[in-house]
């Protein structure tokens, strides 16, 4: 395993846990936090062991933002946030490659064949709202603080958010969230379409843990490492050309393993044993 | 009228409800299914005196998904779930020609010029799930058991639903369903944004009826073909490019009998007659 | 200040607010209005003096659609509603220059580099909805009535409605309203996703006047108009395209004033001062 210095990284029940680690700093994002995040995530789909993948972060915290040590050195200095580390290559994944589609500095989350989940213990702010966005699942603490706070530093919607947030809360929700960058909770975060449930915070964990390891146990990796890049690749596709990759995609799937075994698996009322990606 | 196997047509109030009719399978789908399904919304559509269509399940069930002894079969063979039945010619419709950019099984429900309801009395599986996002409005026995499926048996998201899903319920929710197969109610699915309303099941097919029925009293069923058309159309359009399809279209309506009906009987206070397509 | 006769203009605390003034009608629309509207959007744009914009209705209605007597005398001439108003020109506002990708009557909203806020205070109806969907944020009194109205008169979706509501509340949604004219008031306006928040009527006003005050005084003017934009421009690009123009506003903002003065008012806790665009 990799050495981590701002994350840290376990597995459990073929589950994937990784912790943003700066908790006296709420997690405020560095490069360092970056590229092991991207590391961690690399080593995750590298091993067949792990089925699905959690982000969160130790502490109150989930990220609360750049660091604004880093943000004021910008602010002389006009430097980058963040250094290159080595880009994953998922493109050997089943299902349609997205990296190109995806360029950019977390877009290989969207690329990673496997589900990630956020899950959202604490405050979550400017780019700790992009990872979130780029996440597969988010669930969230209801007491848990958002803003996308960019208005309220004189910055912009950053690393594809303009993009990415009004295709999952609509225009509306999007524009509130990114004009006036007022602070909402997990429970609104939920109402407005951001995170799939709001938790309280003492159960977060535990529920998300039980997403993920239904994920592991009960469906195929195949199946999902699939559909979560037709999903993506949907974007750029128009019907028909979303359809004509689904129906091979489904062609390649009545060829698969995985499918005698759930059809078998459930007449005979058994659980699922699927192979690993 | 066809003689049909498997399901039910009839027509009242000038609204045509078609039953699928496997009820001791909860309806599985079937090529045979499949086919009359198709001739039956070709065949309300060409018919004057109907204005409106609702799909819904004969007995307990909506449509359970693929019959599991077809699914087998492939298992076996790799073949072909469906015939190919003649493919319904909606071309004359008011409205732009959807056809070409809603190929394959079920996109003649988007091209149908007349509004498409499902009404989701039990459970909804797999493909029975493909069939109801072909609906133009959904409404669900709110006790109804939905899931998508695929990932539990090793397959994909399969007949364009990774292009529609995430379009009708925002990614995250898409990815959910997709991703963990899990089940869910029709309460839920009307928090998702699934289905327009969930219902009481007992209360379900009159609700149904009175909208369908109110759509064939109280709206110009060429506004309805055009509209329908207009959204569908939209996706493959630029804002430029819908604004000036819609402005023809606009004039258009300001010729057409309907809109001095729409109009006077507006003014007069009394239900309009609107002429049928 | 412009001579106004069918709307009301006025400034306070940095917010420009417009009344639709034809309140014996319950303002329903007219060339004129639309005329007015137009220049009075385009003096608030060109005054350093406004932060954010609202547009609402006198006296109980917002807008009721069309003039019924303009509609009567379409019946019969095919005329057009509106006389064509010189263009606003907004192409020197901070962000992606959006005019091109939103032609058309109303338009010129999306390319106004300040917020446009909704306030629905009643009858919200046909092209009084097509207004509302121009606005960025839209409240509306809970008790407030709405109707798309255009099937009713056997007309279509016009102005762009059929591009614009699906991707505000889904396509369910959007043929739900379009194709059944139905009635609907603000409380279920909010819950379908058509208005950000439904508020008791007694309470709109100051509701909406405290965000518009936030908007003035909490956030980068400049941050506004590039995100707005950024949002709008983002239907028209790839996810690749969109974060390549975010990358380099992102740049912008890290050299233009308002950064500085995010952080530093930020570390220093007290309000911000930013420019005004």
């Amino acid at each position: 395993m990799t050495d981590y210095t701002q994350i840290i990284y376990d597995v459990t029940d073929r589950v994937a846990t990784i912790r943003f680690n700066r908790p006296d700093r709420l997690n405020a994002y560095t490069g360092t936090m970056a590229d092991e995040l991207r590391a961690a995530i690399s080593e995750a789909s590298a091993d067949a062991g792990v089925r699905a993948i959690v982000m969160t972060g130790e502490g109150r915290g989930f990220c609360a933002g750049a660091d604004m040590e880093v943000l004021q050195g910008i602010g002389s200095s006009g430097g980058e946030i963040t250094r290159k580390a080595a880009e994953p290559d998922f493109s050997a994944a089943p299902g349609p490659d997205v990296t190109a589609d995806f360029p950019g500095r977390f877009g290989y989350m969207f690329a990673c064949p496997k589900p990630i989940i956020a899950a959202i213990n604490g405050p979550c702010a400017g780019i700790g709202m992009v990872l979130a966005l780029f996440a597969d699942l988010r669930f969230a603490a209801a007491e848990a603080r958002f803003t996308t706070a960019f208005s309220a530093r004189g910055l912009v919607a950053e690393h594809g958010m303009a993009w990415l947030l009004p295709r999952l809360v609509g225009e509306a929700n999007a524009l509130d969230l990114l004009l006036t960058s007022r602070k909402f909770d997990g429970t609104e975060a939920q109402a407005l379409g951001l995170v799939n449930k709001a938790i309280p915070g003492a159960d977060l964990m535990a529920h998300v843990h039980a997403v993920a390891k239904s994920m592991a146990d009960e469906v195929s990796p195949r199946s999902m490492a699939v559909m979560k890049r037709q999903v993506r690749a949907s974007y750029h596709q128009s019907f028909a050309e979303s359809l004509t990759a689904a129906d091979a995609e489904m062609d390649g799937s009545f060829k698969a393993p995985d499918f005698k075994e759930g059809v078998q698996s459930f007449v005979e009322k058994r659980a699922p044993a699927f192979a690993s990606v």
